[in-house]
């Protein structure tokens, strides 16, 4: 996939794209088929080879169908059984207890859990090129900024501790989510599937078709909506932090500043000098969109009612869509960003002397309290407890690459 | 275009998407380029048929392209340049004076221009069957419900008529959109035009570019974004109208209420019964998601700094796309709600008259008020100003009608 | 009022306070009672001075009852009754023909006229502050940036013109505001008035209510949410503007930049040399918070349904209230910072000349392409239209003081 | 605390109020006094009741004060440093080592902290109430809807099931919010602290200071904000399952539904007969609102920079404020909603019968497919597994409730 209007959006590769979902819905169906026949509610003939069936092609096909039922498990239902021929024992069994909700939102979820693997796999990258940086960096002395103005000393290696903490916290939340399995018929109560198999039997057909999608068994959770919300928070929080170090980056890249510097920077199309902090521009910008698109899908969960919702579930669909695609791809430039970052500790520190005077302002007064001097020389504490704040974090992140597999 | 995650997207047609964003950008190239020849600054051999060079197809290679520059001007100019033939006049004439945002935002322009056509098209026809079904319903008769309860009585042409003040509120926003070129250089100076041209003769550029286009000449616009948050709020207020409709389609189709319903509407995967309001939840889904895509453009537009923004203004783009291809669909969607709308008028006088003891509580507190009794055959202004109302909102409607082309 | 967690939320002053609301709706109430009277609908005695009977003192106990009906209006109206005495005609005729929507409604738009005045008198001072700014650097070199980086060389004047379009823009937006009334009665049928005074006369008095409060007479908007999606919008659309002027002061402040300062800059509580762009924090701070606020209108215009929605018209209120005082105290924040903002020409020219051999590379190589020499000496044009395009934007400026009273 | 905007404010209590924001910064200030002394840095003569010293009526001076610096801690310090006497060592002492901003967040985390109580007693009360409404109509038939048209039976049992579960997710979002201090000085650094008390006294000093205040000790999160977003996150998870149960509420409990109802319902301010569903819209309002606060929490988050972001930073206060006082209010009032919650089994029960022959269908269909007849006496499954799903909710709900203190 690529997108004209989102440079760096096949950087999230396949996760979510039209063709993922039509696969990942034909899986569900196959699970569910397959999970009939084993139980031997289907017969044996019933078995069919449904994911060999349909693929990339038959899209467009099923999008344009889709908007007559509201969804496009309709038409890819019909589609397979087309495919699998009218009269075969299959066509009849295919679907049979399920309801479209259980396979979109099913796919979804195998979606959100393609999306949080790739997600996880750049945010761990992404600390281990920080738990470097940091090191290297932990005594770097340059000036603090606050509100734009130089404040005190501080250390490159504590700002970059901070951006570290941020991609752990966003770590953390995509830890923690839990890829769901939603089965629950026509309306959650599997009705029809208890009709095939008896109560018992129907939530053993649930739990089967769970297991052979690597998904979690749970009860039905078609009107409430947190597996949604969930991966559309932590998304979140990632693109947030990530966010944050853009800013850094775009701020003391610029050539009054020149503190840091991208890798690899983009050209224009008309300045033969220009040198662009390409990736922290692309991953401000898709920072500055999630934050709306997980409201919605706050908005849409808020929005439930009844035992399907009325447009709310619809809603959801492609904002969650975008929001991952948008940032599988920010944690992809995110990485590259961190890996070809270039530091000048140099120009750190001639600003830092330019700034001294004013930057120990504060340290001085602190020194008249204390009833000392302020003797530069003898104060190396003037970059506080930045080291071993520093060591703090990095041991948190060095906790977290081991607790990681 | 079709979309598997969001229904019905193929009614937006071409607008916006790769491949329209694509032939506007090359429009834009030619447009320039014909104005630098047709004012003598090129020389005629620099004419080419730009159009005819690039097409979809190099869609993925632009897009895939287009990150590291951080937009696809920058591969569209290196593709154009070498389909031309490198040694070719054109090639070195070619994107000369202008600058990779002049190609993006008045590509996005055109790209608005088409979408304001299709959604006021698709308004218009909305008020031709809205007018037709306030005037039909003028005086039928039925409960009006605030805060889910029965309230009073009131009109179904007087509700309707609410609904045409809404789709007539959009139609006068969308019809106050200007579509004004972007030509300004690398920041807005038009320096290359001008050392190319003279002060004046770059002006003059730019106006032929913009008169090619069909669209305004004004002053750059670079860093001050209104003509994209306006295009958004229009947008947005359509959506607005459109979704409360359908709330009040979905809400009175409730089977309980049964006073409206959809024509056509659509199945069940499982369910063989269901004739679900398939438009208007899909209306009400785009409703509940466009505002915060609106509100996104604004945090762009607020975000503008120095010459160019540092991903602000690339955070535009997909959401312009996205939400203006929404809205499109919407329109049309909303336009064949209302053209199949089935109003059941014996369902509303059943609710009326069932209501009748509570609803004329009011009334004979009135009445009581006014020293009259609160005869039931007497009063037939139980339902007040209701049919005034309607004429004055037709009277508006008819004018809007006459006004449009 | 002030607010702890808002700086500056008195510049906003009473603009829909708690205070101003009540008064605003004892207004509307106090306007329908005297139309009643007027059009002999009410005994003479009915007349009371109902402004006179509550104030501000009132607020809490107005609304801690407001929660049991939904809207203030109904512990308000019974306050007022028991103020002009329970037997008194005053009491009797209070409120009779209107609904708790009409009065909260009619209310907001006496709010958002207020805030429109204090926001269109600080676009009106900005604008001469701008147009001032403006002339005055019509010609001051400076370097332009685009994505952070240095672009070619533009004026300061070119700069601030973008300022000042984006301020007119604003002006526009509020300037084609409309204040209407809200009169309809219990479901927007005036079925009450019309018992008490006939359809026609009916109308007369909403017409004469609209009149007393200096507001447009149009027919009832009560599910229709324009009038509130409008005001938010032009709002945001002046946050937008102001937001993008911070974003350059706190730029180009930066003490490596040094381009452009505050006038009086606030300290720290800790540290003793620091001069905070405070006023620009405070302005982007706004400018970060309202599109969403006005997303929340639009969403809540959008969940309209029957004939008072079950929710979203009540989450109109407080929203509303935010985003204009912000809009308010941003509006008067960026006044003062344009009246005491410091250019620093020579800064700018001292980074313009140490970049000069970058910034002039595109111009090279349009002169080569041009087949000239690009001689520094004999090229003024290296700020290309700039003068002129300054010119056309002053121009606009001026008309629209002309225009304004 | 009330708002005349916001019905039902007063619920929250003093959570967050300004009042409560100046006694949690006086806390902080109080907190770090004390640990000065107890440490030794500071002489005993330092000690000081701070607490004692500022109260409610210094509000309006300390707001009004707070723009000059951007937040209010400046004016707070001046204040208390007045009421200690200019002269007294703990005027010289106060704050020393502190930074406005280590003030502003840990008072905010404070009231993040009252707020999450508050919320997680309305949460546990609710699971209380739902296990009580879940286990009462375990099998309380009644018709399922989906995309608002009769679908299949259900129970009610496991609709408010449905409800419990988005309770339960809400609660351990909440239950895993963590109560962070941020002590860092200028920049983060402790510099002024460590000046005072060495590098190891100060980390000792923070410590001390999160333990007198209750909270946790971990290194400064200036520019890493994901103790803000994690409580927004979570107080929009409560509202989404709140929003969602009353939205069940107001559309069951529409006249012709009339399966559900609120125990005390609001009145009209000119229909007499009305009982409106207040609490349900009131809650309905919030979930409107909260999730674009949250947003701004987000962008606030990502837009951090430098060792103190210029806007973002101050976004945040107001935002936070708003969403956790909205949520308190709002949980309140759901608590009360389902404590009142009146259900009519005999209406649901009609409701199923007139609807028997369509909302069968599904399971004939499957019967058929089964080969069996779909005898309408044989077969109780027709709620499939409904009680089952139920009482595995249920468990999971009586767990948390044995986990709760």
């Amino acid at each position: 996939m690529t997108d004209l209007f989102w440079p760096g959006d096949e950087r999230a590769g396949d996760v979510l794209s039209d063709a993922a979902l039509l696969a990942a819905m034909v899986d569900v169906e196959a699970a569910w088929l397959d999970a009939l026949v084993a139980a031997g509610i289907a017969p044996p003939e019933a078995k069919a080879d449904l994911p060999g069936l349909v693929g990339a092609a038959d899209v467009p096909g099923i999008a344009a169908a889709a908007e007559a039922g509201g969804n496009p498990v309709i038409p890819l239902v019909a589609l397979l059984r087309e495919r699998v021929g009218a009269d075969a024992v299959a066509a009849r069994w295919l679907h049979r207890g399920l309801t479209s909700q259980d396979v979109v939102d099913t796919a979804l979820v195998l979606g959100i859990r393609a999306a949080a693997r790739a997600i996880r796999q750049d945010l761990d990258l992404q600390v281990e090129s920080l738990v470097a940086l940091v090191a290297q960096h932990r005594d770097t002395p340059m000036v603090a900024r606050t509100l734009t103005q130089h404040a005190v000393p501080t250390t490159f290696g504590l700002k970059a501790a901070q951006w570290l903490a941020g991609v752990l916290d966003a770590a953390d939340a995509v830890a923690r989510l839990r890829f769901q399995a939603q089965v629950g018929g026509a309306a959650g109560t599997m009705a029809a599937a208890a009709e095939l198999a008896g109560a018992d039997g129907a939530r053993r057909l649930a739990a089967a078709t769970a297991e052979r999608l690597g998904l979690e068994d749970v009860p039905p959770w078609h009107t409430t909506r947190t597996t949604i919300t969930r991966a559309g928070d932590a998304a979140v929080t990632a693109t947030d932090a990530w966010g944050r170090i853009a800013n850094d980056v775009l701020t003391l890249g610029r050539p009054e500043i020149g503190e840091l510097s991208e890798g690899t920077s983009g050209g224009s199309s008309t300045m033969p000098h220009k040198a662009n902090p390409v990736l922290s521009a692309l991953v401000r910008r898709a920072a500055l969109t999630t934050p709306q698109l997980a409201a919605t899908l706050h908005l849409a969960a808020a929005g439930s009612v009844d035992e399907r919702a009325d447009g709310a579930w619809h809603a959801e669909w492609a904002t969650l869509r975008t929001l991952l695609r948008r940032t599988c791809a920010a944690g992809s430039q995110t990485t590259d960003l961190l890996a070809g970052l270039r530091v000048h500790p140099d120009r750190m520190r001639a600003t830092l002397d330019a700034a001294r005077d004013d930057v120990l302002a504060e340290q001085r007064s602190m020194a008249a309290l204390a009833g000392a001097d302020a003797d530069d020389d003898a104060h190396p504490d003037y970059l506080g407890t930045a080291g071993p704040l520093v060591d703090a974090v990095l041991d948190r992140a060095r906790a977290h690459l081991e607790e990681t597999p």
